[in-house]
């Protein structure tokens, strides 16, 4: 063809913009720009507009890093949040799946990745320094270790456990062991055995709450 | 939380809208809108630009009616096109998979769709008066159809062939056999007998042309 792999410019650069997007094939671009193509102006205009203004007007919460429209996020400037807790997690879309979770009713703080020597992430390149300072501000009472179960993950919980040591607030990590749902037969042995390690006492429709 | 589903209006309209996309949930909605958080605001802008661009000022070709940026799309107006060819097909998608084979180099047709009485697709919804038109004005030797194979696709062959009947234009089908790569035994039985029924002289190199 004339003007580059489609017939149309337009068309070529919405389903190149597309494409760019993690796991989305040039297949998958197509169907999705032809779907546009169908829909009402008024929703395409406001789905570009979602993505420009997304980018554009964004913030992150000063507080706890959790991304924001305002200077504090809905979560810390909320009033029947507990502030004597913090959640400590990696990343945003963690705080969404805990808060999906109606479980917790604390504040968070987004360390934005763990210690990772492979890929060049270390401490400071996390948010652990404004997190000891809000623990050493005084209000918080336990700060809970929300990452992943993996080494990095360990590494660095172990790192923030000795970080806050010299300050008065207990530091919990979240339980793992044998997913809900899941059978003791195709659970793998680390996990097993942690469950059976950390076993709690027995309460009647655990597996419900 | 208290604006809603997530912390940020913002984050929560992006969401929204890459989760309206066919095949696209809130979680990979969520993947997207955070990869577009981490880039450039350039080209987050380019990305949403585009797709109000396509959307606002996309154009069909008023010959084939093709995807365009002007009047006629870049395939109706290259000269190097064999003019006595069009081929019928349902939607753009099936032009870009033709073009793609680079083994036509006449015109197209776009239908818009296939005759379906259970969607409530008659043959008046479909562009094929225009096709008529343009078979009546003379110029066009052989019109191929490269319809589905499936009993909508047939149909639809079936009305544009007596249509075209009273025209001195060939009409010609696809062919229809065992694909490429694909052994017989796991071959369904009816296109196994049509490929033995549409059979053709053997070349050298069949399966590589």
């Amino acid at each position: 063809m004339i003007n580059g792999k489609h017939s149309s410019r337009l068309l070529e650069e919405a389903v190149s913009a597309f494409a760019e997007l993690p796991g989305i094939g040039r297949k998958t671009a197509m169907r999705l720009v032809m779907y546009l193509l169908k829909q009402d102006v008024d929703r395409v205009n406001a789905f570009g507009n979602a993505i420009i203004r997304l980018r554009n007007e964004i913030r992150f919460c000063e507080k706890c890093h959790n991304i924001s429209d305002e200077q504090y996020c809905s979560i810390c400037s909320d009033p029947s949040r507990d502030v004597s807790q913090v959640c400590v997690v990696e990343q945003v879309k963690d705080i969404i799946a805990i808060e999906n979770t109606h479980q917790y009713h604390g504040l968070y703080h987004v360390l934005g990745g763990v210690i990772s020597p492979m890929e060049g992430t270390g401490p400071s390149d996390l948010r652990i320094d404004s997190l000891e300072k809000r623990v050493a501000a005084g209000d918080i009472k336990e700060v809970i270790l929300a990452l992943s179960a993996t080494m990095e993950g360990d590494t660095t919980a172990f790192y923030i456990f000795k970080k806050l040591m010299p300050y008065a607030v207990s530091v919990t990590i979240i339980a793992r062991g044998v997913a809900i749902g899941n059978e003791l037969e195709y659970t793998d042995e680390l996990t097993l055995g942690r469950s059976i390690v950390n076993r709690v006492p027995f309460q009647v429709n655990l597996t419900a709450r």
